[in-house]
């Protein structure tokens, strides 16, 4: 008989991950998932700090997400980025008239001293979201795209040149002298911590920078509880973002059990795609548990259904491996 | 017989001076006139370097200022200010969504070494200004009012407090390290300089910040061209602001008189209200040139009316100064 889930850890990026984030929030009680979030994408612009994918997952878990752009605040209105642009300034970047108020706080409150961690708990509670969101580290590192084009910073690769260089790596700037926040590392070492999920966000430019920080990686492992990825990739497609094209780049084959390989013996479980079963012998071949369930989150029910079934699934793993 | 008016340089606050501006601007050729203005207002809030005159008088000169508010710019929305709101950030200020756009862009191009008068052009020439618009320093100056309930920034003293305390005095802090800046050193010594108007301001908020700038009143008392300043009292009362207030509480009489009293010997004319046309004689009496007008300004044709009987008026005192 299993024993009900007391906390749950989860690493996530932008829009993907928020998806699963949103069912992970609406089915869990208040305070019981963590979310940690990816900082690598995080650049200045107009001299203001811009945490994309903190700011993707504090909109969506306070229902401000903007159903329309897949970015951005709610009802935004772009007055702002038109005047902007009339006075010469950069208008590549679209910032949002309400969107501004979020980088405007939180840049005042880093200028005077605040961590990124304390100032996103801050919006945090300002927007009623009920689960911790912690940034990946308080230090800034920058995802750096290697491609055949050169080297690039994320917003560049990302926004400007719409994902479409040829990726040959990646490398994130500054992360060596990354730390984990008390705060993360209270969580990692956690008595009651009983899962960590890494929600299927993009493996090399959401996930891996989080595990770059020092200390990371070692920790998730070093949890008593399992780690359980999420496939991002369904029948050999994302559902948004350059992840198969970036898998394909790297000369790696795009499907799920691909994503498992890249993790490696950091995961326990894995979670992929109901038209994706063919390959769980294969996931199960290289030592994880795995399930293959639906794992499109188009509706809020279908981000609660995957949510549910990944904290069962965390918790038949944990109960297995308890003697 | 006098000779056509060559280039003026006129000092200018907020939305008084504003209004004699635009009249100058639409009576004079491009380039003829330069404005100086006050950034004794300036400060820092969110991060953003913000300078309430120049920025009034670059909407007004554009016909971007906003009729409704008297300051900020036209078809103004508020969205990131509500935002502010949600968040927990300050909205004593009130930020609008286009006005932020000159925020950001002037905070962003000063802190990367830019000079204020640098970023100040760039603005106006986007805006489509075609007469040079000079801060009165590169330098930040504050100043700071000296009231019964202690001393307090400008923009506490003006939008927190909206006047209210009792004034003692007047400091421009950071003034004492301030210098004419090279395009206003150019300016002031230019052999076409035919005159130098002050824009009907506050004397105290708009004007002495300018003029506590070292060297700025030794240049202007030293310049060729004749001072004339146009009274920003009428008939005991400002037209808006709180001039004939603090005039009260510094114990001096609310008039016309006074004004050109405490500008003392800097100035060669004045020009008062037709209303007050029985303050001329003690205006002469104290050695100066003055005129009676109308300097009420409703309407456009008002400006450029005050603004053209201003130039004729400066022209003549040169005219008669010439042997």
């Amino acid at each position: 008989m299993t024993q009900p889930i007391r906390r749950i850890l989860a690493l996530t990026g932008g829009v993907g991950g928020a998806k699963l984030a949103l069912g992970l929030a609406n089915t869990l009680n208040p305070g019981q998932v963590t979310f940690v979030v990816n900082t690598g994408d995080d650049f200045e612009h107009l001299g203001l700090r811009i945490c994309p994918d903190i700011d993707t997952l504090l909109y969506t878990l306070s229902n401000e997400a903007n159903p329309d752009t897949g970015w951005g605040r709610r009802n935004e209105t772009w007055h702002c980025l038109e005047a902007l642009g009339q006075l010469g300034g950069e208008t590549w970047f679209r910032l949002g008239d309400r969107d501004l108020a979020t980088h405007l706080i939180r840049t005042t409150a880093l200028t005077a001293g605040a961590s990124l961690t304390t100032v996103t708990q801050r919006l945090s509670e300002r927007l009623g979201i009920q689960h911790p969101v912690l940034p990946m580290c308080d230090q800034n590192v920058a995802t750096m795209i290697g491609s055949t084009a050169g080297e690039m910073a994320f917003q560049h690769y990302f926004v400007r040149e719409r994902c479409a260089p040829n990726v040959t790596g990646f490398r994130f700037q500054g992360s060596e002298q990354a730390t984990l926040s008390p705060a993360l590392q209270e969580l990692l070492t956690a008595p009651d911590l009983d899962g960590i999920l890494i929600c299927p966000s993009n493996p090399f430019l959401s996930v891996d920078p989080i595990l770059a920080v020092p200390g990371m990686r070692a920790a998730l492992k070093a949890a008593r509880a399992p780690v359980v990825a999420i496939s991002p990739i369904i029948q050999g497609a994302a559902i948004k973002g350059p992840t198969a094209k970036i898998m394909a780049e790297l000369g790696l084959p795009q499907d799920a059990l691909a994503v498992a390989r890249h993790y490696g013996d950091l995961l326990d479980g894995f979670i992929l795609d109901s038209h994706d079963a063919s390959l769980l012998e294969d996931v199960r071949g290289s030592g994880l548990d795995a399930i293959a369930t639906p794992t499109l989150m188009l509706t809020l029910q279908d981000k609660m259904n995957l949510a549910k079934v990944a904290v069962d699934f965390v918790n038949e793993i944990t109960t297995s491996n308890t003697p």
